[in-house]
């Protein structure tokens, strides 16, 4: 290890499978992420093949640019993993073998009930002026050490193996620019577009304040990242960050459903617990994936109970008791106000749950009409003595992203009511 | 454009969205995907933040290594956006506002009744030795141009927009290298480990044989990829695959539910449909995952009709006819062969299907016991006239991939009916 502070940092990616486009990287982001929430800035990534020279010579490069390089993968123990002799190479070392990583790598096969293979000897091979990380999830050790100025670790490719790696062996070594502080908080919305949520932060999102906000998408849900970096202490900053979150909440609280890792099923199981309430399904044209989204958190047996899945409009009938003459010709059909009412309250009385939500619509390709496009699509959230909420919306896009944005859309209507938030209108509902 | 072959290729992807991990990278695998498909070898891939100097640098680097770069990034309308300025520093050149691009930008807006911003006009800018490439999906033109004797081609980073430019403006002006033809295949398979599949396939997947033929695993379906590159005509090429395809069919044929973009639930809707059958599903431990499944594919209400969802063991009962005493004290209990048979049958009755698959299971992290450890699933299908086929299952891992390894599981029984395969034992089923 060097002493100089890690301002600068450089992700490389190795293996063949990645540069070929057999396998998606998906190391880069959450290691580029999680150095930012430190305060060390990424300045690149690479990927680069199986290649030894190519290997070391990205390393050197790399090297002579940051302070510090995070490389993923080439240390499994066959003959295509390189990064042991291309960090070597870069460092101008020789590979000596580590006698207490071999032992771990044989602890870990005995420990399996087996016998380690001679082949994964070589795992444990590291540069003389290396250390090797232990691998509490593998076979494969990771490396530390440094080229001239640069620090760099060497962690296994799997994100099952690099991850607590990361954590354990190589955040306690890093060293974020001295005298700053960095924390960071990140607050989600659902049902309220990216600029539009913009314009209500209005000022907090100029470039040159402190908590730096800004929002990112992804898949419906716009998050809200606020970021203090300077030199206040870590408890000034998070008041910083608290007061911060509260004009937040203040600006755009009815849409903000979690912080941190919470999902929109985290936050509607968590209000549901609370309450002592449990929820039901009657799902049309999502075939069964708003229970599976109901049902993803651990412990979701507290709230969620069942559902009916009413895909042809005979099990409407059948399973949710919706009136065949709703169905018929010159009826409101099947993507209809009325028929996803009849659903819910079919769905409440049947499942004998306090919510029932009920979807139905035209995801598509097939199946629109002038009258009823792809993408409109009709859900309704009916509970024990209160009034059913019964909403239209207007989807774009593929099967897949209407059938999930029905979902959340529907997830998001449980927790307006769950929350007390009330009734508000979410993107792309165009009725009521 | 040059006028060589194009060889080898390098990836260059541009934002500070990227280099500081808000943002996954996925272009770079489709793209290297599609060239190694067509013969071009990609050696490297680039993230680089929004920084002219480096972004002008790693084109130039780039430029001197290989034959032609794919960029995608920095082509949208605001400051950020500096692809066209890196672009026309690395080929010493200045930037010229492209006429024909100007139009197609202002009409994209006119289309959708709206003014074009001015901030827009930008983006018809080019250096004055490219080409500008048209956008129908967006604002942002590409731009093809040649460093030295590299060629480069710049797509908007939107993968709805590059997808469509890469297959209308690059794939036809690409070069493949010469007297080469390389055809691809690939068959797969569930139910089967990849090194299982590798010992069947033996001979055929040793390093020099041709076609080639690797295998890859992801999301529990492990596929078999046939790959020919060599000098034969595209024809015999094909007959080469048709003939290694058939090797593997005899090999492993049980397991091979599909070829090219076939998933799992598109095989057995398939299937279903041309022998004019319903199905069915009655789930616990899924939550509804098994339903979203078998409707992901258009056309899915030719096969699948409904499905009861009894996560709740009163919701067995009341919704599958599930006996009480089955799920009592001292009785099977809720994850036992009898109360999955007992929701196939239920299903099969109260749905009027054909088929109906009954999943229930222990998908944890908690409700694990030592005769049933989290990860026991049983699975049955009952169908109309046949005896029911009931198995237990022993998974390992986080409860989302528990689940989405039962639901797996649960389609591949059902296609082994359909296709007359018969029960075939399957990847991590420990009975019977």
């Amino acid at each position: 290890m060097t002493t100089i502070a890690h301002c600068t940092s450089a992700l490389l990616s190795v293996g063949d499978e990645l540069t070929l486009g057999h396998t998606l990287d998906t190391n880069s982001k959450w290691i580029a992420s999680a150095l930012r929430d430190l305060g060390i800035v990424t300045t690149e990534h690479v990927t680069v093949p199986d290649d030894l020279p190519a290997h070391a010579h990205a390393l050197r490069r790399l090297a002579s640019k940051v302070d510090l390089i995070i490389s993923t993968g080439g240390l499994g123990p066959t003959a295509d993993d390189l990064t042991r002799q291309a960090l070597a190479r870069a460092m101008d070392d020789r590979l000596v073998e580590d006698e207490v990583s071999l032992a771990q790598v044989r602890a870990w096969f005995t420990g399996r009930g087996r016998e380690m293979p001679a082949i994964n000897a070589v795992q444990a091979l590291r540069p003389s002026r290396a250390a090797a990380l232990q691998n509490l999830h593998g076979t494969a050790p990771g490396l530390m050490a440094a080229i001239d100025a640069c620090d760099v670790f060497c962690l296994p490719g799997p994100p099952g193996e690099a991850r607590p790696m990361w954590a354990s062996c190589v955040v306690p070594r890093l060293r974020p620019p001295q005298g700053r502080t960095v924390r960071t908080r990140v607050l989600h919305t659902f049902g309220i577009g990216e600029s539009d949520l913009a314009t209500r932060l209005g000022a907090m999102m100029e470039r040159d304040r402190s908590p730096l906000v800004g929002t990112t998408a992804s898949g419906g849900v716009v998050s809200c990242r606020l970021r203090y970096e300077g030199p206040l202490p870590p408890e000034e900053a998070d008041a910083l960050l608290d007061s911060a979150a509260r004009e937040v909440r203040a600006r755009a609280g009815e849409f903000v459903f979690g912080e941190g890792d919470a999902t929109l099923p985290d936050a509607v199981l968590g209000l549901g617990r609370t309450a002592g309430h449990t929820v039901g399904v009657v799902e049309s044209c999502t075939g069964g994936m708003l229970g599976q989204m109901l049902t993803e958190p651990a412990g979701a047996s507290a709230f969620f109970v069942g559902g009916l899945l009413t895909y042809a409009n005979a099990m409407k009938t059948a399973l949710a008791g919706v009136e065949p003459a709703l169905l018929g010709a010159g009826a409101p059909g099947a993507v209809s106000a009325a028929t996803a009412a009849s659903m819910a309250h079919g769905g409440l009385e049947r499942l004998g749950v306090d919510h029932c939500l009920a979807v139905t619509g035209i995801a598509g390709p097939g199946g629109g009409s002038a009258a009823k496009p792809v993408g409109t699509v009709w859900i309704a959230l009916a509970s024990r003595g209160r009034d059913a909420d019964v909403r239209r919306f207007r989807m774009s896009g593929a099967r897949s992203a209407i059938r999930e944005w029905a979902c959340k859309a529907a997830l998001a209507m449980l927790w307006q009511r769950l929350s007390g938030v009330g009734p508000v209108k979410l993107l792309r509902q165009d009725q009521p």
